[in-house]
């Protein structure tokens, strides 16, 4: 085996609190602050003044030990902080698999939404604890907070599906969550 | 797309009640009564007995209408009643991805283990609610119930990884549990 491949990983135990969304042992976090979020909001003048005033964390992903690598099957638990950027709700980056692999999603804590996009047709499923959302391969995904508590989720995602940001900025997600006096309502472009 | 393939599976939403240990919509359910366990348990003679004596259902899993074909993420739960054969607790047959990818198992009800035997080492993890068992790539894995309540808990599992129930048959698993005063304790062949 050459010396630069991943070492194999042994079986191992993960304490998954459902309540507190917390799976123990920790592996690497993520967190993504308003600044990070460049091209996904609407309103890019909305948005620049949020990274002005203060550039608040808007999600935080903590992880296992479990790589991402082809093969294994990590898990995550995502974060979602409540707030609104010219009415628009806070949300993921949201991406697409290079490698074409399903997913899912575990609602865990606060009420969201998950908003998928095949290139064409937006589709979106109300996320509140207890509801898993199917990812199936092909489909890029945003979480969203529509409510105001933090929306927490698990995810279960094969290791080696891959991330591509890109995908969504260059074709967006079809719909955006905005906020209305009742709750949410889903737009077009 | 010739017309014998699996038809591409849209987003949806599945309800998970892990209290009452069920995913809504269900998909196909498998029912393992002891007399498809053959060769499974040390003692054959107790185990002919047993599927005699009524042939009890030993477990069953539950599945979600997520297809078993690659590239898809399934997920199923598993409820291995308690009981056990010659003093072995009852457990489910065990395989081994032919095509060897990771799996998890997430505890929801009452007192388990999990298994693992990589053809050399065997490991075993408590499983009890809220524990997540990783199983890694190349691991053959079983589920066993060492309580007195029935063993419950989902599992989420590459669907291009496959089932290959011959590789334990032929290998067998390292080590067995066996039922004592203050629990469970594991020997080998």
């Amino acid at each position: 085996m050459p010396e630069f491949a991943t070492p194999p990983i042994s079986p191992f135990a993960i304490q998954f609190d459902a309540e507190a969304a917390t799976l123990t042992p920790e592996g690497p976090t993520l967190t993504r602050r308003m600044s990070a979020l460049d091209g996904l909001f609407k309103d890019h003048d909305a948005w620049q003044q949020a990274v002005a005033d203060g550039d608040p964390v808007v999600y935080s992903v903590q992880s296992t030990p479990v790589p991402e690598v082809d093969r294994e099957l990590p898990q995550s638990i995502t974060s979602i902080e409540a707030g609104t950027t010219a009415g628009e709700f806070w949300m993921t980056k949201g991406h697409q698999h290079p490698n074409h692999q399903g997913e899912i999603y575990l609602a865990l804590h606060g009420t969201g939404g998950l908003l998928m996009f095949d290139g064409t047709e937006t589709q979106w499923i109300d996320m509140v604890p207890g509801t898993i959302g199917y990812i199936p391969p092909g489909w890029a995904h945003r979480s969203v907070n529509v409510g105001a508590d933090p929306y927490k989720f698990l995810a279960v995602y094969p290791g080696g599906a891959g991330h591509d940001y890109g995908w969504v900025l260059e074709h967006g997600m079809g719909k955006r969550a905005y906020a209305v006096t009742d709750g949410f309502e889903l737009r077009e472009f």
